[in-house]
């Protein structure tokens, strides 16, 4: 069995019991692997869920960041990362926003995953600022737009869309999320045009 | 020792280990309390978590819901409910809002919590909407404003002070929070004002 697959069980597996619930023991059992198998892969609890977030990094930037990079800079780089996000949840074995759901199990739990959750939701919101920013510098956005308060905002609506999906199972979350995001981009065009 | 004292540690407790680490037994040990003695108290694991979750609503009616009804209708009335929300946490043993954070372990869990939740949840999204509503009537909000909208809208907001606060910790959150807050009443305002 690859690295890939081992860590596409243990993303499925920390979706249902919470990264804490993911242990070499717990992990071995779903994959009906030995646990010396696993650790041969993995040396600790730590490691697993440290390489566990890092693959679902790169899985992030592969899925949404990048192709969405490829976009014209402005406000079409930042509808293509606003549209790949709502895409995220579709791509393997993540149920959900992997990243929202370890945020709230994650946030009173100092320690390395904690730290490494942190720095890819700080490189996340970065991410949007900096395509807004690519927006200004065309002139789709006004030149005294904040671009922090802006991603805070983008991220504020991907949350409550995630909230009323996956909690509420709304069926006008979609809608309200893309009404909310026009919304978002109205007030932040020039006001001539 | 009461069922306030009780549920207050209980809430405490499920804000560590989350609702499903949240069992009688667990209680019991961190009361000092014997099983039995709880058990006279609460049946069963899934009564705790259901009062658990109605003490922790009556908790939040009376320190943000109740009080903002105080304020004149209209924005006012909407502006309340924002700063009650934001002072929230600061009530009593609960760490951080337990509905947030119970909403993302919850809701891959179907059972009689989850719909308590949803529930829950369902009906702070409708006091939203129904302040602003008022603000329509009292002229303050386009009549074309979507309240529900603006319910989803807000409570973005919300999910995204929670996870700058707790999550990363930002010393620009509630700062963020408030400016996305005004930028989003200047957005439902009539045109002339």
């Amino acid at each position: 069995m690859t690295r890939q697959a081992i860590l596409e069980q243990a993303a499925t597996l920390a979706s249902q019991v919470g990264l804490e619930g993911l242990t070499i023991g717990s992990l071995a059992e779903a994959l009906e692997l030995s646990k010396s198998g696993l650790l041969a892969h993995f040396r600790s609890k730590e490691a697993l869920q440290i390489q566990l977030l890092d693959f679902a990094v790169e899985r992030f930037v592969d899925a949404v960041v990048r192709p969405a990079l490829a976009a014209p800079r402005g406000e079409a780089r930042v509808r293509a990362l606003f549209e790949r996000w709502l895409e995220w949840p579709k791509h393997g074995s993540l149920a959900g926003c992997i990243f929202v759901a370890l945020a709230t199990e994650l946030d009173d739990r100092p320690g390395p995953a904690r730290d490494r959750l942190v720095q890819a939701q700080k490189d996340w919101l970065e991410v949007m600022a900096t395509c807004f920013r690519t927006g200004i510098a065309e002139g789709h956005f006004r030149p005294d737009a904040d671009p922090e308060l802006f991603a805070y905002s983008l991220h504020g609506i991907m949350l409550a869309h995630h909230h009323a999906q996956r909690l509420l199972e709304d069926p006008k979350a979609i809608q309200h999320s893309r009404n909310a995001f026009e919304a978002l981009l109205a007030a932040a065009r020039p006001s001539h045009s």
